[in-house]
């Protein structure tokens, strides 16, 4: 299968070559290593493709055929059922690695070559001195072979329908033309090519590695039109078993390496090269035998992954616009803010709910008029903030370790999901169930609605046989019209229509379950990972929408949303200004500082907590936090809406939560096998924007609205209390239940006894159910100074666990710190070669 | 930290030490190898408890710590946590292993040494010559200490209160003074100590391995009081890093692999040891650097169980009593049956459903004798059945691949499926949905319930009026009571009760979501793992108690099943034995010979597809197969059901592969880091005399029964066909779902191409499809004839599909006998020590 002759010229043309790497034209054309090269060279690109390409077939009809190909992970190719093996971790035998390094001491190692083809490349190669001209000649004409691959560069085919006129042209190609893998590669890749194969007419084993001084693309030798930097050729006589392969595959692991490529890049003499394997084996990690014969593959883990991340490190999609378009993802994280915005009594879910309504028990226990009374409150808390905000006082906020922040965070998602299954059974009492006892009880059927009427015939004849049939005036009116008529409607029918409270449940439970599922949908194997993307964005929209549409087939008369159809105070007879006095007497507006001095502890915690949450570490925000410009602005929205009498706005930590958690943004994967990971929250004000827009057309929304089942909107506040609830450390809790041989491997549990853990956790619950009996009952006045009081317990702490403790158990960031050392390390070890091997372990 | 000094004697005294080996005691004291020693030694036990004992502590005050083990797999003791890691597999680096190396090449080989105590072992080890007798005494003292083990073996604690008779006593110990470990492991198991330290009086490092020729228990050298076969002891002068720690983890884990172990008792001379440890070197598995320094442990995976089962083949508890207490699986697997066989119509969720009833509709639609005419097809059914029997005919089950089966046992669970919706969808039709739409219509509350009156009162007065108020003559009694009184009970409410239909769907969903949660409660992580056994085997109990209690708590009027309490013909005018010919013409009795064909057609598919699925080789049962006696047995059963017009009576494969499922057995885990592998089946008969019984007492159950709520149990019949469904390939469908680079890495996949198995897929879909449609229309007669046509589809496949390509798609143990493949080869391989390297790949 000798390509045609053209084929040849043009494969090995250097100025036609379409994809050489830029800046190649001019290199200098010296042979050996200078010393100028070798102050050029540096540790290369960090990106190197490798294809392992195999001589198969009878000995009279050979032909390369592409059988494995390395980036961080090994793809090998199922040659039975024609595809890509998944990514995994590669295995090596320790023996192909010693006959790969006696081949490379005894072979042809030619460093710093300034080929330009793949013929000039065939002409260094062929040059040993043990081949007699005949072989040599045969050899060139089986290394010129065109290589089969997998999947043939779109290029080539493509480049031979349009007359090569695109292929070599100097423009960058049209993407479509370069394969999914391509566009995937990061911009500065370069390619590795180990050709391995069994030839009759070869005496003994020839090996050869070349190290190209300039990358240069060599004809279609690799399935992604790469420049090629290292080839390496491994031919011999036929010998039984899998030899060569193993060796081929042992060349691309070491090639795969990045240590070992940048020994390679600065080696000066073969022997370097034979130095640099000694350097590679002194850093594999052995397995004990077993592993080898087995036919699973080591998946690539995470564990894996980040070593390999820094890799990866600033790479980006290989020549991809720009997007204008807005992301998808926003809309529904926009959809989220506004389906809990429009939440009837929407303040009423930030975590002081019970507290918020004390302006309003105040006046009604002592008779005061309301709304003045509730605006001196609200007068003063902003005073207060606005003190705050003078005093600096938001350096308190150093205070709130993380165990403040899971104490606040688990009771406000507890209140969440509380409130949910609260509004829900509260359902089942405003249309409550048929019960067949009800009946027996009174003789009456609880169902029907009756408009009965006083006697108006006014005569005693067949009375005896009424009674005795229990005839009754009644008639079938509806209830208002039989209040007109000067009837009486009896019967509980009159009031509820049945079947309601149990479809509510069946609405609220299906739309939990469906924005669960559809939420983690994205973790699961179906579907192209865009599709899922999709579905997972979109989870909390797609579950009102099966809610709504269930609701809507049946046309049941469940409890809907009411939205106000015009903008105006809720009383008629108020205006929007709010008046100072009112009814009140004038010494109100300084008792009223003492309840708004808890008050304002309350705003400030749930305002900073909130804040310091956002603005953890490990989310990577590049925006600022503003504690006390924030607080700023809700002392000023608090003054605000107290002289409206409008609702009081604070930020509320599950609906932020839940608005961070719907932005996260991660990486797309370049490499077969990574891991995707976390790059950082996509920082904008266009959710917010939108989110206020919508609920200002609200108004003009309502009958639309009017669709959405209340039950609909519980079930996505339930599964947001949920959400926020499994994103705190529950894992802690889940541990107090798991046997110790169970449990995850955690880098907490390693160093801290489970003992200490779990009384640590259990200090934690202690003070949630603390917390949650006193918000409960009439002690609630005291809640903030409770609040606050999180603080001191955290530091009582101290004297009983060890600080080394409780920078496990109480550092935010701590995993990801650990993480963090263990990546410099590696690093740093990376760049020192001979590290010591001893620090392995831990003990 | 010396112990004191009767300490020392004891720990060193041979014959107290309570634990020996049996048969050690009269070991002839010969120093050197000998022939006759080495004839004696075989491979040793296949199990082997390795411990790591480390110096640890400040110089002056260093004591021996446990910080390693292994059997399989390593486990670490995590000292500030003082905890042991998860089991993962040891990663060494190679360099460990070449300086382990290097030290036993020049350091104290000792092999088949006769040692009986620790300070006769001491004594032996400290004979090297480079030692001045100061040091010798020294290392003596610091060898002899006690080691300090993460858990005291609780036989020393105890000894020491209990005066140590118990511990010098010649009977074995309690089990529980051995702690837990000591009980997982197998019988023969024997000990190794690995010992490494840094001392400050050494000059050089001290290498000495110990091959013990009868293991005996030295002391408390090892956690567990095992006989001790192995001793390597590392020591020498303080150096910087962990090298120490390397050293002694890499001969724990050569002393790990079972393929070193028999070279090292086959060896003769040190140069042996050292060959072994390069025989090793050729078989491990090299991991490319950077897995090294992070922190993850590799998991025991199943892949590298599946290697090390064979060393657990044969393994029992140790002196565990056998238990003659019940399984308590049994038990649900019974209840499991017991509820399906008091579904009303037991008989029609067999895969014949539709099909059963054909004589009922035939003798309907000609207006013949119903029970005669079916007497007369049950004989002719048992006629063609027993012939079938006679002739052998179950040979043709050779001829019913996967291909047939899957067909089959699918449609079935869809049936089963099909079913339980429908039923539940049938019961809203008989518990109608109130809905607002109705009442405007008719200007009528369809839920009350009103008893209308003729006008009794004869008089015109005020009709005018009662006509505008739309006043009537009705009273609310009962309906019947209505009825009596001559009046008509008009309104939806006199028939149904409001919620029941949407109460009977949660009370079905919560079923279902109940029994699959509990089901796979198996493989969480929480509670001991005896706790989770039960729970997943009490699944189904457990939902349908749930279920009741649901229904029992709101006391809705939800449909209940209902078993008659006595035993007697339905039908009051019938006597038990069914007339021959009633009012049937006599021709008939030859006439239902056709009928008859067609339905012995299916009985025969369903009794022997079921008994292929049952006798599947993965299954392992023990008892042999009975195809012909068990179609013997249906052919009499169908004689008698016929005779009795009982209803008749086959094997349902849903509930047989329930039942089968509900009886599976799993070892148990002996060494830590072993996943549980499948035993086999628990073969008895009890399930199924306790069905019988508890069907038989159900005539007195009836008063609890009725307790029952349909509704839970079509919940558990929907359960069951999924689990069903979920049991046969349906992940060849889930991969068509699958983007190619998702799917898992199964073995099929890398054989065949992925465009062949989903036309295979699709062909089973498709046929599936077709007898699902000729099922349910009016072609329905020609059903059985359609299901003998899947097995002539399979046969027109081989035209389509190779041989080989069939032999992974529709092969059904065609993954076990890989995996088999694999571990003989393994096996092969392991005594066969030089093996060629090279086998590994499969191009």
């Amino acid at each position: 299968m000798t390509p045609p002759e053209q084929e040849l010229e043009y494969l090995g043309d250097p100025e036609t070559s379409p994809l050489r790497h830029p800046g190649s034209s001019h290199s200098p054309p010296h042979l050996g290593p200078s010393e100028q090269g070798r102050k050029q060279r540096g540790v290369g690109s960090p990106y190197l493709f490798i294809q392992l390409n195999e001589l198969l077939g009878s000995p009279q009809n050979q032909e390369w055929r592409e059988t494995g190909r390395w980036m961080l992970f090994e793809e090998k190719l199922d040659l039975q059922a024609r595809r890509w093996s998944s990514p995994h971790v590669p295995t090596l035998s320790l023996s192909s690695v010693w006959e790969l390094r006696a081949l490379l001491t005894t072979g042809l190692v030619l460093l710093d070559c300034p080929v330009q083809s793949l013929s000039e490349l065939t002409e260094q190669v062929t040059r040993v001195e043990s081949l007699n001209p005949e072989v040599r000649e045969r050899l060139k004409l089986v290394l010129l072979q065109r290589p089969q691959h997998h999947m043939q560069p779109m290029c080539w085919s493509a480049a031979r329908r349009l007359g090569t006129s695109l292929c070599r042209g100097k423009k960058p190609l049209p993407q479509i033309l370069r394969g999914p893998l391509w566009q995937k590669l990061p911009p500065e890749t370069e390619a590795a090519a180990v050709l391995v194969g069994e030839l009759d007419f070869l005496t003994q084993r020839l090996g050869v590695f070349v190290h190209l001084s300039k990358p240069v693309v060599l004809g279609t030798l690799t399935e992604v039109p790469l420049p090629i930097r290292f080839v390496c050729i491994i031919l011999g006589p036929p010998a039984l078993g899998k030899g060569y392969h193993e060796m081929g595959r042992a060349a691309a692991v070491l090639l795969s390496d990045q240590l070992f490529r940048c020994s390679v890049c600065q080696a000066s003499s073969p022997q370097d090269l034979v130095s640099a394997v000694d350097v590679f084996l002194e850093e594999v990690m052995v397995l004990p035998p077993g592993g080898g014969d087995l036919t699973e593959r080591i998946p690539p883990s995470k564990c894996l992954s980040i070593l390999h991340k820094r890799y990866m490190e600033g790479k980006g999609g290989r020549g991809r616009r720009p997007s204008f378009c807005i992301d998808l993802s926003l809309t529904d994280s926009s959809f989220l803010l506004y389906s809990t915005s429009i939440w009837p009594r929407s303040p009423m879910l930030s975590p002081l709910e019970g507290y918020w309504v004390m302006p309003l028990i105040i006046s009604r226990n002592h008779g005061l008029d309301y709304l003045p009374f509730r605006l001196w409150v609200g007068i003063w808390v902003a005073f207060f903030c606005l003190v705050l905000v003078a005093t600096e006082a938001s350096v308190l906020v150093r205070y709130f370790t993380r165990f403040t922040e899971e104490g606040f965070c688990a009771l406000i998602s507890l209140i969440f999901i509380y409130d949910a299954i609260g509004k829900m059974l509260s359902l089942t009492e405003a249309y409550p169930i048929y019960r067949p006892g009800l009946s027996e009880d009174t003789g009456f059927d609880p169902y029907g609605c009756l408009c009965y009427f006083p006697d108006t015939k006014g005569g005693q004849k067949g009375e005896n046989k009424d009674a005795v049939l229990g005839l009754a005036n009644v008639s079938l009116l509806s209830p208002p019209e039989c209040a007109l008529q000067g009837g009486q409607p009896r019967g509980l029918g009159c009031h509820f229509v049945p079947d309601i409270a149990f479809f509510s449940l069946l609405l609220f439970f299906a739309t939990f379950l469906c924005a669960t599922i559809l939420k983690n949908f994205k973790s699961s194997h179906f579907f192209p990972s865009k599709v899922r993307k999709v579905i997972s964005d979109f989870s909390t929209v797609l579950a009102i929408l099966l809610g709504c549409g269930l609701d809507a087939s049946l046309g049941l008369s469940t409890p809907k949303l009411i939205v106000p159809s015009e903008f105006k105070p809720t009383h008629p007879g108020r205006r929007w200004l709010v008046p100072l006095f009112g009814a009140n007497p004038w010494w109100l507006c300084l008792a009223t500082a003492l309840p708004a001095l808890l008050m304002s502890i309350l705003v400030f915690m749930d305002q900073q907590i909130t804040a310091v949450i956002l603005n953890r570490k490990e989310y990577q925000l590049q925006k600022g936090a503003g504690f006390h410009l924030d607080l700023f602005w809700v002392a000023m929205l608090m003054l605000m809406t107290s002289a409206f009498g409008l609702p009081w706005y604070v930020s509320t930590t599950v609906i932020s939560l839940a608005h961070m958690d719907s932005l996260r943004r991660e990486s797309e994967t370049c490499v077969p096998g990574e891991l995707p990971h976390f790059l950082g929250i996509r920082e904008q004000r266009l959710t917010g924007l939108v989110v206020f827009i919508l609920t200002g057309l609200s108004i003009f929304l309502a009958p639309g609205l009017k669709f959405i089942p209340m039950p609909v909107l519980y079930g996505i506040f339930f599964y947001m209390g949920m959400a926020a609830l499994s994103s705190t450390q529950v894992k802690r809790v889940k541990l107090l239940l798991m046997p110790a041989k169970h449990q995850p491997d955690l880098l907490l549990l390693r160093h801290v006894p489970l003992s200490r853990i779990h009384l640590f956790t259990t200090v934690q619950l202690i003070c949630l159910g603390l917390l949650w009996a006193v918000k409960s009952t009439a002690a609630a006045i005291v809640f903030p100074l409770m609040l606050l009081g999180l603080v001191g317990i955290r530091k009582a702490l101290e004297w009983v666990f060890s600080p080394q403790e409780l920078s496990w158990l109480d550092d935010p960031v701590r995993e990801e710190n650990e993480k963090k050392v263990q990546e410099e390390k590696v690093l740093e070890l990376e760049f020192n070669p001979r590290r010591n091997n001893s620090e392995h372990g831990s003990l």
